[in-house]
């Protein structure tokens, strides 16, 4: 049996290989390329593709690789936007994903946002840069006095609250769906507006949906309490930008920390001489505030977190080539 | 009944206020200037003085207070090493201190070093400061997959433990007296050498003595992990800089979270123009390092904590001046 790889990248390349020593049965080659028309050739002899890449999946790679006898494809990631499921459908596919990976990275990302804006680290890294070893008045809050309001309860936003507990944070969360933990701890406000009134801290952990896309706008803003934080490391698109720099702008919000930006695509994933050349006028804007952290899309990015990338992706691949119905097939046919 | 109060700084201020409001039968006034020979004499009406400095207490200024009247001194830190307990003892003063103000505090920003260290966010903001917004290669490692040696299960050394248990790593404790609850759980090694052996991260929680000072030299970092983190939010004089700059140098200790150095009096609360003019050789190498983070003794510093100084400080003269013997009284015949 013969796996080929997509966009293997070099911190991929131990988790990779201990797959390997695990699966002797299986023999894996793999590129740096990106799945493309010209590249999926390189697959020929081989009875899936494991691939990673947030460019789109033409029906012209995916039609060679039919030629070649692949029609097993297994994704690293959890987002599949990229591919069309009529090509797939057509052609006949079969496609996995990785629908969880460590939802412990992000929710410690999450919380290390926090701490670094509760005790203005930025702040303090500008005086250390400048020799400034002095403490006072760059003040800090504690963790443990603060009310952190979680919005979202899945995978990511429970371990977001088991950790703020740890802290001895006060936590309210809100979710569509109760979560029988978090209900059984009396965690759950009524709205998001309850939310707002009650959090130092708003945190969001829900997927984007057409229903909320922007709901960090003007309105919700002005419901939240004054001197507010907000952290983003779920999708860009659930905050309006603009309403986020009105806000930072009259001291309602007094920091926030986004490892996802509306528009990131943009911006994040490439490299600018400095920051006054991102192209976007709204990310700069935020780049340059002392008070607002960002992390280019990285809460997700740990050794663990690609090592289970990499297992699951390829043990899902091997399941398909042995006939198997993995569990984290895609229906594609939805 | 009359307080005046050397060195309140503008931060304190608003923590003050609320103190002066709940004790309205008590006078406050206070200076930003330390107690010296001449400022002793501001204190003149006063039925007793609070203060806070690095600077020595000289035998002059309490001179000049017991000329006044005053021989009730309530000092707002723990520290009394800058009082000769012979000069006071002569001139009949009683002084108290603030043993306990925030465990929290100082636990909390130990574990927020921990997480930037994991996580390399000074590498991630070098990045940005780049206009670099790539994730790859930065990759980070989670909490959960630690084993953290934590070395002292005092106030501190206990909240640093709870907090990591949200997290879900692993800890692993030595201390010479057992706490009960720690122990309950099993925490505890047998010998330091253990810890070190064990641990991936390794955080300092102990007051220093005679016996550990230097603890962490060439011959512990030799015991320890390769790729070990250590944090040291405890006292400077507990690690050997030159052992910790050779483990660095060597590869042996992956990184350093350090809010407290050996002769850090001679670099912390002063400005110097930049990194290149910090006078102290040992800590400018530390400083230009990407794998070491410096916060300068500012892990206390929050605004609980600087509530519960001028609370406990005020307080306590309040109950001296009262001839009452508040539980901070420290034993300056012993």
């Amino acid at each position: 049996m013969k796996i080929f790889a997509y966009g293997i990248r070099e911190d991929e390349e131990p988790s990779l290989k201990k797959w390997e020593e695990n699966n002797p049965d299986v023999e894996v080659e793999y590129t740096k390329n990106t799945l493309t028309a010209d590249s999926a050739r390189l697959a020929e002899g081989a009875d899936g593709v494991v691939t990673l890449q947030t460019s789109a999946y033409t029906r012209e790679a995916l039609e060679v690789l039919k030629k070649l006898g692949i029609t097993k494809i297994s994704i690293r990631n959890v987002g599949f936007d990229n591919f069309n499921f009529k090509d797939l459908n057509d052609l006949g596919f079969s496609l996995t994903n990785v629908p969880v990976y460590s939802p412990n990275a992000i929710a410690e990302h999450t919380v290390i946002l926090m701490g670094r804006l509760l005790r203005r680290v930025p702040e303090f890294d500008q005086k250390m840069d400048n020799g400034d070893f002095t403490w006072s008045p760059t003040i800090g809050k504690e963790y443990r006095e603060q009310t952190v309001g979680v919005v979202g309860t899945g995978h990511i936003g429970r371990v977001v609250i088991k950790i703020l507990q740890g802290f001895g944070a006060k936590v309210v969360a809100y979710d569509v769906y109760h979560n029988q933990d978090i209900e059984k701890q009396g965690l759950y406000v009524d709205s998001l507006e309850e939310l707002y009134k009650q959090s130092d801290i708003i945190t969001l952990h829900v997927p984007l949906f057409d229903s909320n896309k922007h709901m960090i706008n003007d309105q919700a803003i002005e419901q939240m309490k004054d001197g507010v934080y907000i952290i983003n490391c779920a999708r860009g698109e659930l905050i309006d930008t603009n309403a986020l720099i009105k806000g930072l702008d009259s001291g309602k919000i007094a920091g926030a920390g986004l490892d996802v930006l509306d528009n990131e695509n943009s911006v994040f994933g490439k490299v600018w001489s400095s920051v006054e050349n991102i192209p976007d006028e709204k990310i700069r804007n935020l780049a340059e505030r002392i008070n607002v952290i960002i992390t280019p899309h990285s809460a997700f990015y740990t050794e663990t977190a690609i090592h289970n990338m990499i297992n699951t992706a390829f043990d899902s691949n091997k399941e398909l080539i042995e006939g198997q119905q993995p569990s984290t097939l895609v229906d594609t046919k939805a």
